[in-house]
């Protein structure tokens, strides 16, 4: 594996994080081509062309201004032209563009590319949860297949441009990491030990470390999953519970989104949730995240969601109801609800169905505690 | 098992708060006999003795006002007479009298009884781990042995009345548990499945939620481990990083308490470390307990550990940083430092052998990140 050519498909904050660590790894480790792409998506600010102002200042002044981005990035705005020679695609692009940024390419990529799913779940209308209730309406009975109808980004773009598809998670938002403040990153790999190693030696600097680990779904499903345990932990922030209760929450969150992961995708890995893509992402969104803020509100003020999304959030949407609401439709269709208490219950309460102060009424008879 | 006669030996905060469930469980379940006994140091409260305060108010006006204790929980000043005839000896006293109090009913407990330490590691001189230390002087060598020499509490009450000992812990501070608000607590029973059901039965209520595991050995090492890695939080907040930086040092932490716990006592079960006394308790200490408040204005401030407890906690000690020093001792006399390099900055930085901005330049290589 010698001089691997990187693109980066997407250039938003944390395309444009990335952008700053990929440049520097690539020049540091002699097995990647230096010179790495980055598909813009042109704009024209202040009448220049986006490209022309990183390719000639070597910084993304609409969506990361005042870092610099390293020489050896180079933008470009066709995306084709930006991906048809590459041995390794790192998505990076809000999740309602992947399936179109993916047909554009399919059939002009290198064969045996691999690709690297960096899609965060947020700000999208509808999450890739979505998918899997799609799916199963389509297929009904896909109880019993192994995968039970889940889709995920990273299948998406398997799916559509049949190569294997890493994912890259976990408790590093994109302000901090182009801050170069210490951060860790999981990344799932079901490939081999060479390309588990390569994508180490891409995405970790000193300030940026990284674990590969084998289960990648898990990885990705526990990026979906945290947000609604950050809801409930919101709520209970709203009622007043101290830290106690707030931990016995989260913790019982954390046994749904193991239970779930393990009836969709069995086998994985108890210790993957021990990794940054677990417990510390999701430690960091039911203490600091926007799901936790916009349900604490809804607590104490009784405004809706969507106005709280409007005056909180300026607009922006917070996932966890979204994907609590597709959640409950899912587990409700299986027969599930009992095994997944919290799940259902913050679906309930953030629609409207249900008096937040009855969260803590239905943990108490939590599976967990049987 | 009929009628198992339970005494709670202690009746401070923590005691009294313990006093208010098994007051109401021992009445709800029919093999417990419903008379509670309950050891209390006898103390002259306005002229009045606090047994007969108790006895005839039912409530701890010293250690928990304000709060109702059960009618059936009997006030005892007599030591022995309050254990004597008793199945379960429920241990909730500070550490440092645990020796003592059980050399004085040696001899004089029911064969068969089963202890319950709840003891936390808290405002006592020395913890538990200093008898770690002890004992490896006192025998060297000992590396190579099973235990690696350490000495638990649950140890301690073991060795001096030959009893099975279980332990309780948990995100479970007493003003929330007394204040019936919803909490869990995590037994660790390697008894048989009779024991754990009946400990089951003696300490869950409606908000009060138990799971049972058999290895007691790591519930109860994750009680003291955990206030070095609040410490590390404290250092990571002083320094004013932001949320990823601290959620990267908690899980680091994590991962260190289940490497000193794996290698102490191996065939630890990696699902202990999710219930309440592992992942729960560590995020409520590294959120809200007074170990990260010191060591948070240890760094800010540049005051001594010494001079914030006696400012920040009224005199009571910060358990940290003198757990850190002593398992910063142990694994030094082990040669394990390297594996354990966020215990032993935690004490380097506490003794001021180190500046706290090198906490992260200790974690960079991480052997988690090898």
């Amino acid at each position: 594996m010698l001089s691997q050519k990187i693109t980066i498909v997407g250039s938003g904050n944390w395309g444009s994080a990335i952008a700053r660590i990929v440049g520097k790894t690539t020049v540091e480790h002699k097995e990647f081509d230096s010179k790495v792409l980055m598909w813009v998506y042109e704009e024209i600010i202040n009448g220049r062309k986006l490209t022309e102002i990183i390719n000639t200042e070597h910084e993304n002044v609409k969506y990361l201004p005042g870092k610099k981005l390293p020489a050896n990035v180079i933008a470009v705005p066709d995306l084709r032209a930006a991906c048809e020679s590459s041995d390794v695609l790192i998505f990076v692009i809000p999740h309602q563009f992947i399936s179109n940024v993916c047909k554009q390419i399919a059939g002009h990529i290198k064969t045996g590319a691999h690709g690297v799913s960096l899609v965060k779940i947020r700000e999208k209308p509808h999450s890739v949860l979505r998918n899997i209730i799609n799916a199963q309406q389509q297929t009904k009975g896909l109880m019993n297949s192994k995968k039970g109808g889940i889709r995920l980004v990273s299948e998406e773009i398997h799916d559509i441009l049949g190569i294997d598809v890493s994912v890259l998670m976990g408790a590093n938002l994109a302000p901090e990491v182009a801050n170069d403040d210490f951060c860790e990153a999981t990344i799932g790999c079901k490939g081999s030990a060479e390309t588990r190693s390569m994508l180490k030696k891409l995405f970790q600097t000193e300030n940026f470390r990284i674990n590969v680990v084998r289960d990648a779904h898990t990885v990705e499903l526990c990026g979906a999953l945290k947000n609604i345990v950050a809801c409930a932990a919101g709520i209970t922030d709203g009622l007043g519970y101290g830290d106690n209760t707030k931990a016995a929450v989260i913790r019982l969150g954390l046994m749904e989104i193991t239970k779930f992961v393990e009836h969709f995708y069995p086998g994985s890995n108890l210790q993957t949730f021990f990794e940054s893509c677990g417990i510390a992402d999701l430690i960091t969104t039911c203490y600091g995240g926007r799901n936790r803020k916009v349900c604490e509100a809804f607590v104490k003020t009784g405004k809706s969601i969507k106005e709280l999304e409007i005056s909180l959030l300026k607009g922006q949407s917070a996932q966890g109801p979204l994907t609590a609401s597709e959640v409950n439709e899912m587990i409700k269709h299986y027969g599930m609800s009992a095994k997944f208490p919290l799940f259902a219950a913050v679906d309930e309460i953030c629609n409207g169905a249900m008096q937040p102060a009855e969260l803590i009424n239905c943990l108490r008879d939590h599976p967990e505690h049987l």
